[in-house]
């Protein structure tokens, strides 16, 4: 089988999806706030969801769904503009009338609508909005809609992010499509802000569910803004079948390349269009004695906010990555730790190499920065988290944001 | 026996301590860069020492220092502007010559010195300038020196801290003197950036270095400018008896009462003068299940950019002390939750109340602000921990610290 080929589009680049984006009121700047994907035939659905306890009322609504249907979902809703987190009994209500006003338009059942929202958090739907929104959602689906969709979910984002690829395999071809939205109150933690994968591969609930999970692992897991797993944060994934390709156990392999091909795509899209955000910084953990090890300590440097304004700063001040590394939590040994900057190593072996300081300074000034930091354990695990620096924009959009 | 009644002064308020501070060369900008204190008499002593596994060279000198003489100690010597952290066995020799020098210099023994460094991570000390200097900082020392030894430790600080309290019992009356300095890569645990207490009680080095610890715990270890335990964190503290109050069991609670005032109000000064800091916000949990729950909550909180950046532009946008206590670790019940910004209850029983947001963004307006979160879990469980604002400047500050 082949290597996952990318191609144009996102959610509607496999066959036998629609989707739609458009503004029906939520935002006050008149910007696309409600976004609609419907599947020609019930798909498998899988998800993965925020380990926040303070879940909104959509997360709880696509659990009981996915469990009602068994793993089996036909639209996917979303509105912009309000989290419909911390909402209370009137969130339930909300969250319950949107999947009922999707399936009435679209002419499924109740439990095969799966409903994500994102935006402010303790502000209630404006359901009027919602209720004339839909049905002009269900209009506007286009077999093309992908980049419609993909505007309609962002709120501070920069850009939108979607991302397609084609696998060949002995069975024929399929497609996986993707599209995201970040961009403050990122460190998913298994799941990500909001994240949509389509396929027309045919694979069943529990693979799907297994290939979401382990392509998030490394993607949309593996990424990190401001340290900050949301309230609404997660990765819903629709299978239809529409290329014929039926995935089981042999094919899994190709499957999970795609979804994670796309997952990685979008994850990076997400950093990069991290609030306030000038550079990509993936920061790999080596010599770390554990698994859990080379996690603990990747993040910690990721979510370093001095380490991330020395970058913002192009300042190789590699003392605030041992530091980081060295509070993290994981095994670390001073004396036999080594940290890089690009190709650059500014220290090794408990000695500074501050000659080479002007060199990586010139490094720092491009927009993708790679670092690694050996914990010096003598372990061979290994971890990349990909972060983005820390701006003066990122504190003056957050302090800024409901005023 | 009475209250601690703050006095005026510092290290050098309780009998028999004196002290200097001046500028030895290290610092390029000509600010006072070298601090000694000395007490006329050996002194108990004891320390708190950073967990960070990247410890700075002068931290095992001391840690070695108290071991080998059992908790006595008659001089403190103090650089700024070279952290002497990540310098591999040069930097061990450097801090093993400071303390020579000083020994020297002072007239006592080597392991009766305890070193302390602070400022960039992986430079050597300019050891020509510390040669020369300590001399001089013995030559002025003062019994009223306590203030220029309290502005020769400040890096990034706008102001110095020092604080001093007198506390009368039936024995007679002691005092308790201290000076800390901030002011970025500040999250204790279980010591601080830099902080020094000197008192006049007699009390065994056991007792003096469980009244640190304990007066630590409230004090310097719940506060946090920005999430990063550095290298160098220490707390030192010197007992010389000479104000003849010997501390036993019984009069502990006095020392103990005292030693946290002192500690209470530079810790505060810390973060006041926190890197860009322009509020102090006091983060309180009730509610939680456990001990280790609340402080875990309330460290998630007092870290989160997304709150920090809030409270900075007088934002009251309390779904986010919500979102970050759900992610914290801690045990969370939505319904349960209440959130008080001041005396505002703007969410409880999982409703908010967004009438009050105005009313809370001129509270957050001031330069002093009490939030509250109740983790709902009907658990009886409280801490506070003290934070600053993240504000554009604590980039500025920390993308040019070494350009």
């Amino acid at each position: 089988m082949s290597k996952p080929r990318p191609i144009n589009g996102g959610v509607t680049a496999p066959a036998g999806f629609r989707a739609s984006g458009l503004h029906c009121g939520i935002k006050a700047n008149g910007k696309p706030d409600l976004m609609l994907i419907v599947s020609d035939a019930i798909a498998s659905a899988a998800g993965v969801f925020t380990t926040n306890l303070a879940k909104a009322a959509p997360i709880d609504l696509c659990q009981d769904n996915l469990a009602s249907s068994g793993g089996r979902a036909q639209a996917i809703v979303t509105n912009s503009g309000c989290a419909n987190a911390c909402t209370g009994p009137q969130g339930v209500t909300d969250a319950r009338e949107m999947a009922t006003l999707t399936a009435s338009a679209v002419g499924c059942r109740e439990d095969h609508v799966l409903v994500a929202s994102t935006g402010v958090i303790g502000v209630n739907l404006k359901m009027d909005k919602v209720r004339a929104g839909v049905p002009q959602a269900k209009a506007a689906l286009a077999a093309d809609g992908g980049a419609a969709a993909a505007r309609a979910i962002m709120t501070t984002d920069p850009f939108p992010k979607e991302f397609a690829v084609e696998v060949t395999t002995d069975r024929g071809t399929f497609r996986v499509g993707g599209m995201a939205k970040g961009s403050g109150m990122i460190e998913p933690r298994m799941a990500t802000m909001l994240g949509y994968l389509t396929t027309d591969a045919a694979v069943d609930p529990a693979l799907l569910s297994r290939a979401v999970r382990e392509a998030a692992r490394y993607t949309f897991n593996a990424i990190t803004v401001d340290g900050e797993p949301s309230t609404n944060d997660c990765v819903l994934a629709l299978a239809n079948g529409a290329s014929g390709v039926q995935i089981d156990e042999r094919l899994y392999p190709a499957l999970f390349e795609a979804f994670r091909a796309v997952a990685h795509e979008l994850a990076l899209g997400i950093v990069r269009g991290g609030e306030g955000a000038t550079k990509l910084i993936a920061i790999t953990i080596t010599g770390a004695a554990t698994d859990a090890d080379a996690w603990m300590a990747a993040r910690a440097i990721a979510n370093s906010p001095l380490v991330k304004t020395a970058v913002h700063g192009g300042d190789p001040n590699w003392g605030r990555l041992v530091a980081a590394a060295g509070r993290s939590g994981a095994g670390f040994v001073l004396d036999g730790a080594r940290v890089q900057i690009g190709s650059l190593v500014l220290f090794e072996n408990g000695r500074p190499f501050d000659e080479l300081a002007p060199k990586a300074a010139d490094y720092l000034m491009g927009k993708d920065i790679a670092i690694e930091v050996n914990l010096g354990t003598g372990g061979s695990h290994t971890a990349t988290v990909w972060t983005c620096d820390l701006s003066a924009e990122y504190v003056k959009i957050n302090a800024e944001y409901r005023t």
